[in-house]
Formats: C-alpha cells, structure tokens, sequence
C-alpha cells in the first residue's frame, strides 16, 4: 500500500515524532489515530552530525503567492476555519496574521472519507498538509492571500486542538458594535485575558505585540546610536527608596526587602559610576489599587539616564529625539501591524513634530484656564486635565507628543532639582501622547548636601536612602533622566484605550493570572 | 579684571550653574568657592528655542591625540591623580576607562597660588579645565592618551569629591599578588561591593559592563535577524509553579504571589499563542541559599523559546549558532575590553568551534570515567565534574564552549520531553562555558495529557499549574528552547572567577545594598 493510497483510504496521519525524537503520536493512539511510519521515506539521513532530519521545506503562508502557481508544496499551519460544502471541504489555514483557503474534493486524489476526515478537524489544530498552489479567478476577500488557493493531497494532524474553544477568534477581533444587529458576538475584556493563549492568536494581538517588540528594539537601537550603555539594575531592594508608599514586600530569607518601583536610583548610581550615558529595559512594579484604564502592578519601564554639560534640556533634546526616532520607525516599518490594529479599534493616525513641541507648565496651565479650567499655579494636573491640555495643544500645535516643562517642585519626587531662578518650580517634565503621561523625567539633584536636605523635607528617612546620598558625595556629574512605559505608548500610539491591551500578561490588583 | 586674570590670581571658578538651571554653585558658597559670573561670556545666546546653551566643546579624553597639539581645548574629566612637585602640579585626569596627564606650572599663565590650588583638588572631583595640548618626546607610559599632556590655563570645580575616597581606584584594579611586596594594598571584594559607585569607575569595571551591554545587543540583534519576537513576560506570578522550591513570596495587595524562577511558562505559551520564535531578557529570581562563586538570588535571564519544524536539534542549532555570534562579536569588536580585564584578572582567550561540539551525556560520562571519576548512567553531573569535564573537552577538542545532549530525565523539570527511544533519557541539553553551565533547555511537553502525568509524576498540584496545562489543550507546535544567564557568560567568557564580578549590584543572601 503505497503512501498515497493511505491518505485516499483516509487514514489520519499523525507526523511520527518518535523518529524526531517526540514521542506525542503515543498520546493519540488511544483516540485510534494511527501513527504511520511511511512518513519516514521522505526523512534524509544524511545530515553532517548523524541526527536525521526531513529534507521537507515547509513554506510560509504569507509566501504563498501566484508565482507558486502548480507547484507541490508543504505547509504548517493552524485550521483557522472548516467549512463542508457537498463534496469539497474548504479550510482556512492560518500562520499568525497571514491565512489561505485549502480545499479537498472528493475524486481521483481524494475519498469521500478523506473529505470527511477534513472537516472534522477541531479548530485551532495544526496540520502540516501536502497540497498544490492553484490560482484563482476571483479575489478571496476574506483570505490575506487572495490570489491562490490550495488544493490538499494529504492532511496530518500534528496537534489535536479541543473541539471547543473557550472563545472564538472571529469574535475577539470583532470592532466594537459591529455585528450586534445579526447578533453576533464580541469578546469581553475579562475573557480574553482569562484566555490569553488565544487571544494572543488574533490578527489584533499579533500586531500589536510584533509592534511592541519594535519599539523596544527602536528605542535600543537609538540610543546605542547615541553612545548609551544598557545596564541590568536590581528588582530586588533594601529600602522602599521612593518614599516607601506602594511599595510591594518580598520575604527575602529571614529578613524582608522590596520590589523597586523604578531603576532610578540605580541608574544614577551608574551616571555616578562614569558610565555617562545608560539605559535599561525591564520590570517596574507599583503597589497602587488603581483600577483604572492606564494603571499595572507591574510594566515595562525603558528608562534612561544621563549625564549632561551645561543645561537639562540636553536631556530632554535626547528623550524626545528618541522617541521621535521609534514614531517614525513604527510609521515606516509597521504600517501592516497599524492598520491590523486599526480594523478592529479604529483611530487618527499619530502625529508629532521634529523638533518636539516643548511647553512651560505655566502654558499649560494658562491654555486650561483659558479652556475653563480652574486651578492654581502650583496645583498638579488630574487626569482630565491632562487629556483635555493634550486636546488643546493637538488643536493649536497638531501634534500628539509634546512636553511639558517646569513642573512646581511640591508634586515632585525629593531628587528633583528645584528651578534656581524661580524656587517653586523645578528642572523636570513630563511626556505626553494623546493627552496622556507617558514619561515622567528630571534633572536629579547631583550634590549630597541638597539631596539630604530635601529627603529631609520630604521627611524620607535619611538611613534607608544612605547608599543612595553616598553615591553623590565623591564626584557627580549634572544629570537628568526620565522612565517611559512601554505598554502606554504602545496603547497611545495605536490609540487604544486600555492598557491592558498592550501588556501580554497584564497584572493589576485583581488579575495575576495566567 | 578680566578672565584671564581671574585664573592667575587663582580664585576657584565654579560653573556658575545658575545661570544653566543647575544651583549645584549655591552649595559651594559656604566653602569659599566662588561662583563667577563672567563665565558667561562663553555663552551663546542665540538657541532657537530661547534657552542658553554653552558653545563650548568638550572634547573626550580618547580623542587627545598629537593632531590636536597647540589646539586651545576644553575638557570635562575627574581628578584621577594629582601630584604637586615644586612650581608644577600634575594631574591625571580620566574619563571611564581614558587618561590624559595634565599640569599647570608657575609662570605667566598661572599664579603660584594655582598651582597650590590644582594640587589641593580632592581625587575624583570633576572638573572643567580649559588647556592647550601639547605634543610630548616621550611616551607617557602611565595614561592611556601617551603622545600628549595637557597644559592646563583654567580650572573650574564642578562637583567636590570629599576628600577621603572609601577605596582608592588603583588598589582596585591591582591584580591579585601584585605589589604585595611593596606593602601596596589591593581591595577585597565585599568593601568593592560595598562601594560599588567607587568600584565601577575603574577600568576594569568600565570595561565589564561595556562587554555585558554588547552581549545582550549581540543576543537581540542575532535573534531578531532570525526572525525572533521580543517579549515581556511578567514576574509576579500567582503560582510557584517550577516545583514551589526556592521561590520568593510578595505580598500582593490581600495575598501572596511569588517571583518567577524563570519566564519558561509564559515564553512557551507564546508559541502556543504562535509567536513562533521568542525571546527576552529580565530578571530571573532564585530563593536559594547558595553561598558560591557562581550563584545570584536576582540574576538576568536571556531566554529563547521557539517551535521547531522536525527535530529539537533545530532549536539547538538556533542556540548555538546564537552563542557563536555572540563570542564572535565580542571577540571583534571589544578587544579593548577584553584587554583591560585580561590586565587585571589574565585568562586564556576564549575558544569555540563553528559548528558547535554537541555530546550526548553518556559520552560526557564515559569520558570522565576514562579519568577516574565514579558515577551511575543517570547521575546528575557534580559541579566538579562539569568542571573536570570541560577540562577533559577541552583537551579533546580545543573548546571552551560545547553542549552536553540527552540528560537523564530523572533529573530534568517535568515539563522536559522525555527521549521516546530510551525512557531514562531526555530530550534536554546544558550548553557549558569554560566547564561551567551557562544554559539549560529542552523539548518541552507540548502535549497536555503528557504534561499532565509528568507533573503528576513530580508531584506537582494540578490546580495551581491549570493556566500553564490550559494553554496546551488548543493545539501546541512542538517546541523548545533555553535560559542563559547573562552574568555566567560575561564571567566565564572574560575568565573571571565571581559572578558578583559581573553584576552591577549583585544579590545574594546576604547581600541586598547598595
């Protein structure tokens, strides 16, 4: 019995993996899925270091394209859909955010059996599958590869997904209202949380954290450019250094420590160190109880910090140029991800000026009175304010990224430097897209005998930031930084509007699970 | 009285900050430092945006070279030495791991008393001075810029070191041994440690953690070339779900939750939710009481994760070829590095193959057998025996760098595949640097009911690794991959014998500061 008649005779193939040295065929075969050891004639062994290894080239979906017209090919990929008509089964085959129609008739290559087999393939299963590239006549709208199709002459099932799914993915990239009248079907944000996995599978999610990925790699690579060093700063802490308010406690042998709400310390301990220029990537936990759309226990922090010459906005010049750098990389080498996004939550593409529009805190606040807004000079901006200043300066700017400069002193961490020309303001900013914070920055206090005295004022107690205080009293260079979050700008920039969204395993006081 | 004459008649010019948003000046007053304000005189006026900006420029010490002789400059380093000797004052002045020897000298263009002061500078302020460069005859042997000195006209103090430095920079970087006849001291690791913003700015640290910042581009930079996806996986998790042993509990809100040992379940249920190939760098928390050479309770975990097409070997080679780059890149691109470390601490040059050496654990332990050692088929391998047996490889083969295949499977987590030919084994490998192991990975179960009973088999509650188990019940790629810790890499492949060497600020169990 030859190979081919196997598959006609619609015995389901499960790829043997004890010749690959993966023994899950043995699962199957209680479900009377036969493993088929035929398989092995198409495996070479002839590879260099004695392991064997199938000469079979898998193709990409997103390569299957009418240039590949007729030819025999093989393909991965997960059932998307399945879908019996008559004698034919049409599935759709997925890889990521790239799929393509697949369909098997009963006739010369395939039986009625076959056919059947095909259709009852769970979703989300994988399969690798034999099949010819065809072209077609019309446009398969509802395919990312809409001028081919393909025709199946074997099927292997290469993992068995379970017959029901805890939700559909045609459901959780569904927009918002859309189909609501035929009485179809969205996914709540809970669900998809709770089932993550899947989730992750949408066209949506896909894009979102290929994106993200992105803007880690553009803000590295930006700041390497510029002559930065990347360090690794401790998680795991002596002191609640930041003043000892929401701050998570970790049992740490017979004695307790603290999770670091920021690297800040650490990374001005490296400016201090002559490393002149650092930055870092990694966690950042806040023990708040906010509920709220933008808040997590724990994100991503891209942090930065450096030592400057003559004036703090040396530093900002660097941030905002580096921020600028990932808009224009995400706009010009993401626009695929962008627009996925954009089907499903549609929003204004992002706007932002070269250079960066740069206000005093006195503007804003002036603008938001102007708008209606009553506050002192020295209030700090609530949320809505925020987002309504952000409405504003879009109106009279037309942008969506600006800064603002020159906080008062009083919202501000101890470490900040006050302004020396006016004592109620001081030397830091924030960063805002869309009308929402995005980075908080400063120059830092560089001289021991200031920082004491407003630690003091603070009232931080002096012992448990001592480390800290030291590392300025031999030799600091002026220097500023700021510590950005990477799941708000990956949420601002594709005008999303939960922060969730953008944090694959997101953690907030209710959730800390998967 | 112009500038000029304000230098010979030696009044300390502190940059007046001030005038730059920097009041650092204000608190230099009571020491009888003078700010000046004719400093700004240098200063420009004419910044588009209204806020002044220096036109000065502050050339770096590594660009000191004889093309610059005459050139009237301007320079920003620390006091690395300083020696009076009759009318002269010599200083060293350094930035990282750069130095240029400076002096100033009685005559027209200083005053006595400016000499007097320049030598009176405590070691590692910094400063501003404005010199002329000057060619010399004969090599300064003891500063990395040897063809020419400073002749120094201005001075400013722009941050005070105190004057009693916890640890002095050269006895820091002495290697071990050296001078001990001489009486001259070298310094122990933990008063290093205790200073480590002191400690950091020798040569030898500068030059560590440039190579570490180069190890984790060179790991991205490879991986996103072969097609990897960034990802960020979080770290507070609501089960210990590696086996509870050695993990950290944190107060979470009203309950508990633990550190993650390692981003192992959420980079596999990436490739369940098809990311296909994913890596990331964090930080990567043990609750081990280990007190050696080698161990961290908070280290950084550089972790890889992809599914593989036929045989777990892919992901090996993907490792593998990983590590190639990496020692490649290093070894071409951070000679000087690697030079000054070798200055304090000598080792051999790192050695590797292309292809990577891959044995299989039997023929690891027939090899030490063959050399006297005593121990059973499936033992796991002593730390003395990995050691023995990088040696024995290294005799063999002529590398510092090779995998070690098919560990016993009694010894492996349970999510390991087991070898479907031999049931004692596994399909799992370590990959070891210099003798010591730097990675461990595996096939992973990708099939629920398997993970099920292996988990059972460990003895592992069910219910708190149910998301994890889940994510394997809706179709999941064969997979595998591995975690490598960043600091082992940096130390072994720098020859170095503590991993604190190569930690910024490293945590162990009796080590939380700074």
């Amino acid at each position: 019995m030859t190979l081919r008649t196997y598959v006609n005779t619609n015995v389901l193939l499960i790829q043997n993996y004890s010749d690959y040295s993966c023994p899950v065929a043995n699962n199957y075969a209680d479900n009377k899925i036969r493993s088929d050891d035929t398989v092995q004639t198409t495996v070479s062994r002839s590879c260099h270091d004695g392991y064997r290894r199938a000469d079979r080239v898998l193709v990409k979906v997103q390569d299957l394209t009418p240039d590949k017209a007729d030819q025999l090919i093989w393909l991965r990929a997960r059932v998307h859909t399945s879908r019996a008509k008559g004698k034919q089964c049409f599935l759709v085959l997925r890889q990521q955010q790239f799929n393509v129609q697949a369909l098997v008739a009963v006739g010369d290559r395939a039986s009625k059996q076959m056919v059947k087999f095909a259709a009852n393939i769970n979703k989300e299963s994988i399969v690798d599958v034999e099949a010819v590239v065809r072209k077609v006549e019309q446009k398969i709208e509802s395919c990312s590869q809409q001028d081919v199709e393909l025709h199946m002459e074997r099927i292997f099932v290469i993992s068995q997904a379970e017959p029901r799914l805890p939700l559909q993915l045609e459901d959780a990239v569904r927009p918002d209202g859309e189909g609501e009248e035929e009485g179809r079907a969205t996914v709540n944000q809970d669900t998809k949380l709770d089932n993550r996995v899947i989730d992750l599978r949408t066209t949506t999610s896909q894009a979102v954290f290929r994106l993200q990925s992105g803007v880690c790699q553009l803000f590295r690579d930006t700041l390497i450019n510029k002559g930065f060093v990347e360090i690794q700063t401790p998680k795991i802490i002596s002191a609640a250094s930041e003043g000892g308010a929401n701050v998570f406690t970790v049992s740490y042998f017979k004695t307790s420590a603290y999770l670091a709400q920021s690297p800040q310390l650490y990374k001005q301990m490296c400016i201090c160190a002559d490393f002149d220029k650092v930055f870092c990537v990694g966690p950042v936990f806040r023990a708040e109880d906010s509920n709220t759309h933008r808040h997590l226990t724990e994100f991503v922090g891209l942090d930065i910090e450096m030592a400057f010459n003559y004036h703090y906005h040396e530093v900002i010049d660097s941030i905002t140029d580096t921020m600028v750098q990932i808009f224009k990389g995400l706009r010009d080498n993401f626009q695929t991800e962008i627009q996925t996004v954009n089907k499903q939550y549609p929003s204004e593409p992002f706007k932002f000026l070269e250079p960066t529009l740069r206000l005093e805190y006195t503007e804003g606040v002036a603008m938001l009175r102007e708008a209606g807004v009553e506050m002192g000079d020295e209030d700090d901006l609530s949320t809505p304010n925020e987002k309504l200043l952000g409405r504003l300066v879009r109106e009279k700017y037309d942008t969506d990224f600006y800064v603002l400069d020159k906080y008062p002193l009083a919202v501000r961490p101890f470490y900040t430097m006050p302004d020396p020309n006016n004592p109620k303001y001081s030397n830091s900013y924030d960063m805002f897209m869309r009308g929402e914070e995005i980075l908080s920055g400063a120059q830092r206090i560089h001289d021991a005998q200031l920082l004491t005295e407003r630690a003091q004022h603070h009232q931080i107690d002096l012992e448990k930031i001592k480390a800290y205080i030291d590392s300025f009293r031999y030799g600091a260079p002026p220097h500023g930084g700021g510590g950005i979050g990477l799941e708000r700008v990956c949420m601002l920039y594709l005008g999303l509007h939960n922060v969730r969204q953008t944090s694959m395993f997101p953690r907030d006081p209710k959730r800390l699970t998967p």
